[in-house]
Parts: C-alpha cells; sequence; structure tokens
C-alpha cells in the first residue's frame, strides 16, 4: 500500500491545529481540570485543536472512524479509525514550556500505520509509516535512524516522572531500570519518543498511557528501526505501561531487568 | 544608570553563539565526561559557544573578567565579571532535547546586574536588567511579568530531578514542598526559571546549583517582578541551593514550608 496520501494529510491535520492552539500557549488561557487521581488540566487549547481536526476528517474520510481525548469516540465504518490527542502535555503546555505535542494517529484494523508528533511552538515536527519515519524542523525534512548497538549501561532514558509509576511493583520495575541506565531523564512527555526515533535518546517509557498517549508515536519509532514493547504484557497499541527502545535487542534486555 | 548597551551587548553574545552551537545538536557530536559525582556530558559544541563568547568580551570590554563553565576564571580590572554557562542542560542538548539553553550573566561588583538565557533551536530568548524583564520569541519582544497572589498550594513548581536533592535533608526539604504544591513538574533546567519570570510557572528549584547556573536568571525573575533566595542560606548569586517564587510572599512560605 502506498501511504504517501494518508502521511500527507495526518501531516496537514497537525499543520491545521497549529493555528487553533498557539493563541493558548503562554497567555493564561483558562484551565479547566478534568475529575481524575491526580491534577489533569485541558483548555480551550485543547478543544480547539481536536475540532478542526475532526472537522477536516470527516469532511475527507467521512466513513473513517475518531477516538479523540477531549471529544471521544465516534464509530466509522471502513476498517480505518483516527487516534488523536491535540495536546499531549497539558502540564507543560499551562507552564509556558515547549515540550508539549499534538499526536495523530491513524489505526488499521487495530493497529497505528501512520503517526504524527508535532510542536508547532518549536516548529518540530516527526511522522511515520511503515515506510520510514522523518523529521521535518522548519522546512528541512530528514530520514530517522534509531541509535543501535548501545548496550543498557550505556543506554539514556526518558520518562515523565517517577511518581507515575503508581503501585508498589511498577514503582520497583521503574528503579531496577533506573539503576541500570547510564543516564534517566523527566519530564519530555512525547517528545521523548521522537528523539529515540531520531537516535538522540535510547529507551523511553511511560506508565498508564491511553491509546492517544502513544498510538502515533509507534509508527515513528517503528519506521526509525525501533522497538515498541510493554513491561507487564499489554498490548502497546492500546496503551498501558509502554517502553520503546532504538532496537529489538535493547528493549528486550530492559524489560528483562524491569521484570527481573 | 542606563543599562541598554550592556543589555544589546549580553544579547549580542546569545546571538553569537548560536552560530556556534546549533551545529553540534541533533548531530550525534563525539561527548566528553567530565571528571564528577554523576555523568557529567560536554560537547565540542560548549567549547565553540564559550569560545565565541569570551572573544566577543574580550573584544569590546578588554578590562572586564570572564568566569566561564568550560574555560575558566579571567581575573578583570573593573568591577564587571561575565559569568557564562555556554550549554545549561548538557543533557538535554545530547539527548536532543529542545530545553538546554545558553546563560550569560554580567555581574557587577559580585551581584548579577543583567542576564540573557537564549534557546536557539526554539528561537525562544529571554533577558532581564534592573529595569525590567523580555521575552524575545522569534523578533517579537514582550515584557514579563511574573504571576501574583498565587498561594503554595495552587503554585505549579519544577525542579530538574528530584534525585538531584542528596543527602537527607535536602531531600526531606524537598519533598515538603512536593507534597504542598499543586504540581511538580521535572526536566526543565535553566528553563523553568525564565517561563517563571513570564508568569507561567510560580516556584523553580534547584540543589547544587553553579553561580554560571542560576546568575543569568536572576536579573530575569527579578527584573519581571519575582523573588530568588535559598533554603538552605547560600548567597543566590553565587549559587547552592536556590529557590525563585512569582512573589517574595510565595518564596518567603516555600521557604518555610521546606524548613519546617
Amino acid at each position: 500500500m502506498d501511504w504517501t496520501e494518508l502521511t500527507n494529510f495526518a501531516v496537514s491535520l497537525a499543520r491545521a491545529s497549529e493555528v487553533e492552539i498557539l493563541p493558548y500557549f503562554r497567555r493564561n488561557t483558562a484551565i479547566d481540570v478534568k475529575p481524575h487521581h491526580s491534577w489533569d488540566p485541558v483548555t480551550e487549547g485543547d478543544r480547539a485543536g481536536e475540532r478542526i481536526i475532526r472537522k477536516l476528517i470527516e469532511e475527507r474520510f467521512p466513513d473513517h472512524g475518531i477516538n479523540g481525548e477531549e471529544y471521544g469516540v465516534k464509530e466509522g465504518k471502513s476498517g480505518f479509525t483516527w487516534v488523536l490527542d491535540p495536546i499531549d502535555g497539558t502540564r507543560s503546555f499551562v507552564c509556558g514550556m515547549p515540550t508539549w505535542a499534538t499526536l495523530i494517529a491513524l489505526y488499521s484494523e487495530g493497529m497505528p500505520v501512520v503517526g504524527v508528533m508535532n510542536q508547532p511552538f518549536v516548529g518540530d515536527l516527526f511522522y511515520g509509516n511503515p515506510d520510514g519515519a522523518w523529521n521535518n524542523y522548519r522546512g528541512a525534512t530528514e530520514l530517522l535512524r534509531t541509535r543501535q548497538g548501545v548496550g543498557i549501561s550505556e543506554a539514556a532514558a526518558g520518562t515523565t516522572a517517577p511518581e507515575l509509576y503508581r503501585g508498589e511493583r511498577d514503582q520497583e520495575a521503574f528503579q531496577k531500570l533506573h539503576k541500570t541506565v547510564k543516564l534517566m531523564r523527566y519530564g519530555g512527555d512525547a517528545y521523548f519518543y521522537s528523539v529515540l526515533a531520531a537516535g538522540h535518546l535510547d529507551i523511553a517509557l511511560d506508565a498508564g498511557l491511553q491509546a492517544y498517549d502513544i498510538g502515533a508515536l509507534i509508527p515513528i519509532i517503528e519506521g526509525a528501526g525501533g522497538a515498541v514493547g510493554s513491561w507487564s504484557g499489554s498490548i502497546p497499541a492500546e496503551g498501558g505501561n509502554i517502553i520503546c527502545a532504538g532496537s529489538q535487542a535493547l528493549l528486550e534486555t530492559a524489560i528483562t531487568v524491569m521484570q527481573s
């Protein structure tokens, strides 16, 4: 299958959402808080971003399904479903940090086949499909390859925050990995998965993700030669405890360390 | 005193260093590791950035002192000393994350009077002096004001990483603050201090800073109406355990919580 048309369309959705989201960034916009176990903010930027993406999908592919963080599920009649997070990292967004991102995935029969991560304040867009993965930084496009042949004790890893490993078992698994790798970085949200695809980070992991948090990143990582898994047996495309690595060998070693 | 000329010069130093540093970003450049208690990388980007800044200072102000992270101290004959960190957050730099920054401070008789933080991959530059603080994002300049009137339980805070609080006393102080604030963010390096000045974050803190890690940020935060202190009694301009807040009242409350 030629993925060019669907990939270009996915990128155009991200570009269209920039115009809706950026006016709310660093503007001390009103914050609503979702009923949730922790402080889970949502802004008009999240909602406006998702609205334009849904509108453009419904115009172009009326029979595709849509699953968005803010406006929920619209069942489709084709095998295709768009899985959307207009602002992944809304906590970074409300703190003025340029590490949030717009995530757009196209699933076919339950598996993500096209993915886009866009950080429009930086001008940094990543996308992938079964043919490869690319970065576009302010108009210049480069093919992405993960870093290969890195041993676990030389690996640089990233996760959102140590306290997101709730429960003794996940906390222990995380601490085992933390002690084994060379470097653990925090606070990257989706960005860590894209710089992994670009060959600058070796491991990215997060506990308790939703499908819309990770779906878009899977084609980017796999398209760049990386591997996606879970340390607790969930299906990565559906969310859960996700770990990604630059190579299949490093992924397996990391999961073994976490489960030891 | 009119700070315009020295401030413009400080900004021009940051702009000149962009050209030297950016060619090493996301290029899997060679990493040297400094002898240090943790993995402390340095790249040719750090060295090239500092070299051009030192050269321009020596040409324009040959009697000014210089204290740079990579090339050490040059004593001056005026009361002025430039305190430099060409890449603050080298760990973020080598991981491809756009949250590192170039920090340039001008000290007069031991106190920072002009400060610049520049993130050239984003195009996001912050600067301050006794007359105020400003952000320049891709050519558009805005005056900065911190967020005022925020109580500690509503505060959003940021720090580089929880494990940087070494020793039981600092770890306990950090955990007390963590439990009191609404939100604790990680991984921002110097960026957290600038978004605090811009009114998007309420508290930024880090343990064990050097003068070149914090000097440039003090005029930005104070110029925007914020307050700079230490929870262990060090003089902030000299580094140590630094905490900054959007207002003097919030700073005092936060330090009281940490020392309770």
